[in-house]
């Protein structure tokens, strides 16, 4: 029996559109997460790009506004986009802060009373989540990589860096690139993992860039109009590439701000950078 | 001094999204729209496609969803979206129903109390705010077309064919076609307009292509999986248009429903149409 109910479907550029959600072992309850099945998915297995979102959005935000589907569908390419927290919990406080709680999972194993029941997202999207896809959908489970917007950022430079084997390929859209320099993400680790600066270190773009470089080419794009830059730390990471020689391509673009009209101006760009790499092998 | 206050603006595929607020006389409120300024816009004025949104929705919609600024950029195209309704104008009801009141406009101009005093949509959208949009924004007054998503394909027939001078192509995305026929429209139509049939006919858009067809072509897309087809009495615009002579490009979609799924799907074959209507005199 499938471990996936669906939500809604739709019909995206011949392809399928799907919100799913399931029963999380990781997280201690239920889950969503979108999935966009191009047309060729019909016919044979296709890679996917896990797409992790930023603060504030669910599994929703990147399928409805990024349009993402149009090349998606033509490059042969799933889209696997979580939610970014375990939902309705019961956690004392969960709804009270943006950068706590619902919709800011970070992408982290809380170790922390109350979170660690149910915050486990690494553990979610690194693992459980790859294991349900390939067993339910039909994708390659050879052939990923994985992209994230701001907080989703972070998730993705973190997960593609300590799971070097599993990503073809690794991309961001203004990620937090120091959860260590970023007053947002301080918050988060601080209620999440405890005040030992050990613990957030593996969690920390910059610093894993600077310890464990990948051998492939990091895409980043970053908007000079983005009101968080003090927040997301580019120069950060630009430094720690230097420093470890993790090859980098990084975009300033200017005028542009942090949300999905940034986005959806360059997602076409990400994913032709991501398709290069999942059919190169 | 300007007419227009920003309320918000991006950077979007190298052209301006923004959205504007203004003292409508028409609707005696404040009225809100969203505006795209592809790059050409910057050099010298641009043709303009008015885009009227559905049942529910505001300026925003079609804007965040449906993918339309980057054909717009690349074309030269200004997209003009107004809001649905008036908004927060203390009106008995006005937020009770789905159908009648916030959101749902209906592109015309009220007779009965109470919505009389500001629901005024049809002179809003033919006349006020182009008016607006002409002295502020770089567009080219002579190059104006005209398109809409359900409700907003109403609005966008009807607006389009009883100003036939005015707007060089029409095109619409699962309109309602028929006013006088679909229950949506009878709770709106009746509370906006009294029971008098007769005052609806104008606001019918089978009626309207029978008795006032265009010359131009008319460009319509259904989805077949569109749970609301009912409501929308796409076979009588077909025949209303088989009646009059009006010429008609009807593309039923399989599997698509009635969600800016649908509408991102088609949108760049929509804009071309309208480009080609554009650039030909």
């Amino acid at each position: 029996m499938s471990q996936l109910r669906t939500v809604s479907e739709a019909i995206c550029f011949d392809g399928r559109q799907i919100t799913y959600e399931h029963d999380s072992a990781a997280c201690d309850c239920t889950m969503r997460f979108a999935a966009f099945l191009p047309p060729a998915a019909a016919r044979h297995p296709v890679p996917a790009l896990y797409w992790l979102s930023g603060l504030t959005c669910t599994e929703e935000n990147f399928s409805t506004k990024a349009g993402a589907q149009r090349c998606a569908a033509a490059l042969g390419i799933a889209l696997i986009v979580p939610d970014t927290s375990p939902r309705g919990v019961g956690l004392p406080g969960e709804d009270d802060l943006m950068e706590v709680g619902s919709g800011a999972g970070f992408y982290l194993n809380a170790t922390e009373a109350p979170w660690n029941k149910h915050y486990q997202m690494y553990d979610y999207v690194a693992d459980e989540l790859v294991a349900v896809v390939n067993a339910e959908l039909p994708v390659d489970p050879n052939a990923k990589s994985i992209s994230g917007h701001s907080m989703g950022g972070h998730g993705a430079i973190t997960i593609g860096l300590k799971n070097p084997a599993a990503y073809r390929a690794i991309s961001a859209f203004a990620p937090i690139a120091s959860t260590l320099k970023s007053a947002w993400a301080n918050t988060a680790l601080r209620a999440y993992l405890g005040p030992d600066l050990e613990t957030w270190r593996p969690y920390d773009a910059a610093w894993l860039v600077e310890h464990r470089p990948s051998q492939h080419t990091l895409m980043v794009d970053q908007g000079l109009a983005d009101p968080f830059l003090e927040q997301l730390r580019t120069d950060d990471l630009k430094a720690a590439c230097e420093a470890s020689g993790q090859p980098l391509q990084l975009r300033f673009r200017k005028g542009y701000d942090h949300g999905y009209y940034f986005v959806s101006s360059f997602i076409e760009q990400h994913l032709n950078f991501h398709a290069a790499a999942l059919r190169s092998e």
